[in-house]
């Protein structure tokens, strides 16, 4: 399973301060952190404000070239602005990287598609027209296949896609965790070369223990095919249960990453 | 999820020595502490050879009377040898039970088949014929559609049936997880009706920090449609993840059976 580390995120309260005060220091720190943790991606998102210094594009493109001060993992850009995504992108040189992201709206469509065709990145796929996400199956696969076509058009294949079931709380409705499970089978019987994704977090809201629920539901979305992952690589058990998923999907030959985990001592609790 | 309590196997060597001795205070503690745990069902294994005091039948129906002493939790009679079954399930006087196991071999679906049809005991069904346990996905919904077919003729009724699909160990061949997962998916659409069932414990042998796979597992599979697992209902943290997997499938309206088991002060782990 792919994993995209979520913590260098401006919504997430020490890091838009840190943008705040240019405090380079603390985000190489968290970016170096989540590559030790053995991250596919770093996900970056600057917010969408301005600040002192800074217009969110300045904040994306310092951002950027701090965390490739330190790490050559790739990179996940993240902005509800497409004009940021943009900046975070040329910032990054023709490097692969993941755009995050963009829903069935076709303003954002147009806005993004070409970047992807054009940079043949990976695109996150929000399964969502404008708004709120849809509460039903039929909505949000119908949302998927609205995406696809209009990428298609532009250029974007079907294996540069990575597409996000979404994710309500299961506190507000109760069927909505298996409305994200299937929503997943959906997308892997309609489009067998994309990818999915999900940021899990979003499922324990209202509820207590929620780590506990988080990461039951990470191994319930693994079974039924999901590829990738946008969470806290800094929590180890949930990295450990990344490895055990891994391991029991069929992916991990002659057991090998679960018993270097075993030996390093990593798989506690 | 339906939780069928283990611990009761005269394979454990505490309780063949129990059996042995006569010790009808370990037997009973057994099946106090998995009603306090919260199973659905007890299973009882005698083994299936003779003691010093006893026949396997005799001591299977002395294990059930120990069982119901301190407890009226439904049973599961659980022995490879016909005639002990027969001898539990009479000593149950009509009440409802599971018998555990038939598979595909006609002599067993013979012997076997008559009396959960006339008791309308709930049956598990073994996906796989006579000898070793199928590797492929297809050989283990033909053995399934064998029995089903057997069962039907003879009168058990499709609901009645709980389908293993069987675990063999993913340290031997690391595709055989999903084997189980497709196999119970492809149990769940042939038959509705029917119920599917797994003893975890085997998917993680060969391995160190089986606990954690042995977790992994019994989520991933109840997000494909697993209805019930045999296991030691006495590790708080399966118990937990029962609770968790009943959330996240939906199964636990307004979400009271987890936040009751957060107050208890159980969600730990």
């Amino acid at each position: 399973m792919l994993v995209i580390g979520e913590n260098i995120n401006a919504s997430n309260r020490n890091v838009g301060q840190a943008i705040a005060a240019k405090d380079s220091e603390f985000i190489a720190s968290l970016a170096r952190r989540q590559a030790e943790a053995g991250v596919d991606f770093i996900d970056v998102n600057a917010g969408s404000t301005q600040g002192s210094w800074y217009s969110p594009e300045a904040a994306m493109e310092w951002l950027v070239d701090v965390v490739r001060s330190v790490t050559d993992k790739p990179l996940s850009i993240d902005s509800d602005l497409p004009d940021v995504i943009a900046a975070g992108l040329h910032r990054c040189h023709g490097e692969k990287i993941i755009i995050n992201s963009v829903n069935a709206e076709s303003s954002r469509l147009q806005s993004i598609g070409p970047l992807a065709a054009e940079h043949g990145s990976l695109v996150v796929a929000l399964a969502m027209r404008a708004g709120t996400i849809p509460k039903r199956l039929d909505e949000r696969l119908a949302a998927c296949d609205s995406i696809m076509s209009a990428l298609q058009l532009m250029g974007v294949k079907e294996e540069q896609v990575l597409f996000d079931p979404l994710v309500l709380p299961v506190s507000v409705d109760t069927g909505q965790a298996v409305v994200t499970l299937r929503t997943i089978e959906g997308i892997k019987s309609r489009f067998p070369s994309a990818r999915t994704v999900v940021g899990l977090s979003n499922i324990s809201y209202g509820l207590p223990n929620r780590a506990m629920v988080n990461r039951a539901f990470l191994l319930m979305a693994a079974a039924v095919g999901l590829d990738a992952a946008i969470l806290n690589p800094l929590d180890a058990r949930t990295m450990n249960l990344v490895t055990v998923a891994d391991l029991l999907m069929g992916h991990d030959a002659a057991c090998r990453a679960y018993i270097r985990a075993y030996r390093k001592g990593l798989l506690t609790g």
